[in-house]
């Protein structure tokens, strides 16, 4: 399907940083860059934007926090061949750490919050905007979301200058009529707006909700290497791109970057589909429970993990 | 989605025996079917039924052949508690070894073939009705058919008196939108027929392409406990029944399963996603090619072996 509207988002290092602490090395940051430039990918969402005070360098990477200087060091001296995205995320980026963007390699700041916080979220949005920043803010956990607050958030969203919207389904809980029916209303709500999507792959539908999104007119369109990401992970950039049809999209740097530099990570750290992760998907919650699961020395004695699950459930 | 018509035929031994000459151990059959009557999985496909002269059974395990002595072993002297289902290859299976339902455990027969089988596919099926037993036809690889061909095929199996007809993505090609475009097709032309569906899993859509298929009116869904099954897998019966609605259906017998049955056998073959078998996906192929690639000593070297498929299909 070749839409010229749709912009694909890759989140490699921002999203599977979640699982390493960004504990990459500049070979693989690099290596991804170039990779995405050389597969036509429009944007790389490179980290977090964070202040200094907000989180501890000795044990957070660089892209926790994606000083200009570490930019720098990925992209060199020739003219960045896609846009740098970092996320921000509210309460970890004080307003007077963000640079001016023409004092910035970054070109987009995406501002990630919970229903309660959107007014926040526009505030900080509208601050990078005046910066000089391409925008968009990332309503997570809207499978949570009441249909009143929902509405509500969608109106100040509608009403804001922020030009991108998120459909994020943060705990991979959404089938695709899911998709189809949330889609339909932040597109009818928000008729100035571009519209984005975030799939977790915790029922194996993150790619398959991605492509629902495109039919459901959403634009922008995130995704990450070998879906690498927080727990079970995100909607695979490869398989994403061999399914769009713009002639500008190349699959094989794709293949060789997961080669060379992801298969090394999926030997060290464990993203992916397991059942720990489907039943928080289902079950509509958020993967924390999943997580602790998967990093404890029983991650394999499911059926104790769902009766745990299932047990906090009950009426009491 | 509770819809009553749905019937659910799992296929971890017949499908994950591809993977292991179907060398599973009797308790791990046994502890399958057990776990698929608790469930209330309608079907169990438990094997092949094979003459005997047409493998050699020093190399190929008992559900290659599905042997009424081997079939009794497992279910043991009370009454069974789903139906079992064996599938035939044409070719494989001399009609005289077929015994009679009433002479078998087993309940239903699925003759699998490619569309220039039709004729022998449906003559195999009525010898199968007139020995009682429930029938399909599985139509493979259907994303290779052309149009004309699959408008014969559907005309001859909708004169058939084979009840059942299966619409099989053997090459784990197909997106949503072709699904919605075959099973309309499927259930346009047999009106008398119930449709199935079978999928596999090389771009990580055969769980949403079965949920494609129950919106689209297909009543038959095949799965396999983890998606165990050649290559990339099938659908995962675990998320299959998650997302049915019907109360029968129960997800924790599933997951006690996986934990004893499954998990050690992970460890031993290799199936699911990877990027080999998206390739062969991608490109509408039959896996061969990339279960080669996976077996071989350089699986990582994924580049090579796209661009071995790009330059077979460049213009020589």
């Amino acid at each position: 399907m070749y839409k010229s509207e749709i912009k694909v988002i890759d989140c490699t290092v921002r999203d599977g940083g979640l699982m390493n602490k960004w504990q990459f090395s500049d070979e693989f940051v690099r290596n991804v860059y170039k990779s995405l430039v050389e597969a036509g990918v429009d944007y790389m969402e490179i980290g977090y934007l964070s202040s200094k005070s907000a989180f501890d360098s000795k044990e957070y990477g660089p892209w926790r926090f994606c000083f200009e200087k570490d930019l720098q060091r990925i992209i060199g001296e020739e003219e960045k061949g896609l846009k740098l995205s970092a996320m921000a995320d509210i309460g970890r980026i004080e307003y007077e750490d963000i640079p001016l963007r023409s004092e910035s390699s970054l070109d987009m700041i995406r501002v990630a919050c919970y229903v309660h916080q959107v007014d926040k979220a526009i505030e900080l949005a509208h601050h990078c905007q005046e910066k000089g920043y391409e925008t968009t803010i990332n309503l997570m956990a809207v499978s949570t979301v009441g249909l009143r607050e929902l509405n509500e958030a969608l109106e100040d969203l509608d009403k804001s200058k922020v030009p991108i919207i998120y459909l994020v389904d943060s705990f991979g809980a959404f089938y695709s009529e899911d998709v189809d029916a949330l889609a339909a209303k932040y597109v009818e709500r928000l008729p100035e707006k571009r519209i984005g999507i975030h799939c977790h792959n915790n029922q194996q539908l993150a790619f398959a909700n991605t492509i629902s999104a495109i039919i459901n007119g959403i634009e922008y369109l995130d995704a990450t290497l070998y879906g690498i990401g927080r727990g079970a992970g995100n909607c695979p950039l490869e398989l994403l791109l061999s399914f769009l049809k713009n002639p500008k999209f190349k699959t094989r740097p794709l293949i060789k970057c997961i080669e060379e530099e992801i298969f090394p990570w999926a030997k060290k750290i464990d993203w992916g589909y397991s059942v720990p992760y489907m039943i928080t998907g289902v079950m509509n919650q958020h993967p924390r429970t999943a997580i602790a699961q998967m990093e404890s020395a029983n991650k394999e004695n499911i059926t104790a993990y769902y009766d745990g699950i299932v047990d906090e459930l009950e009426p009491s």
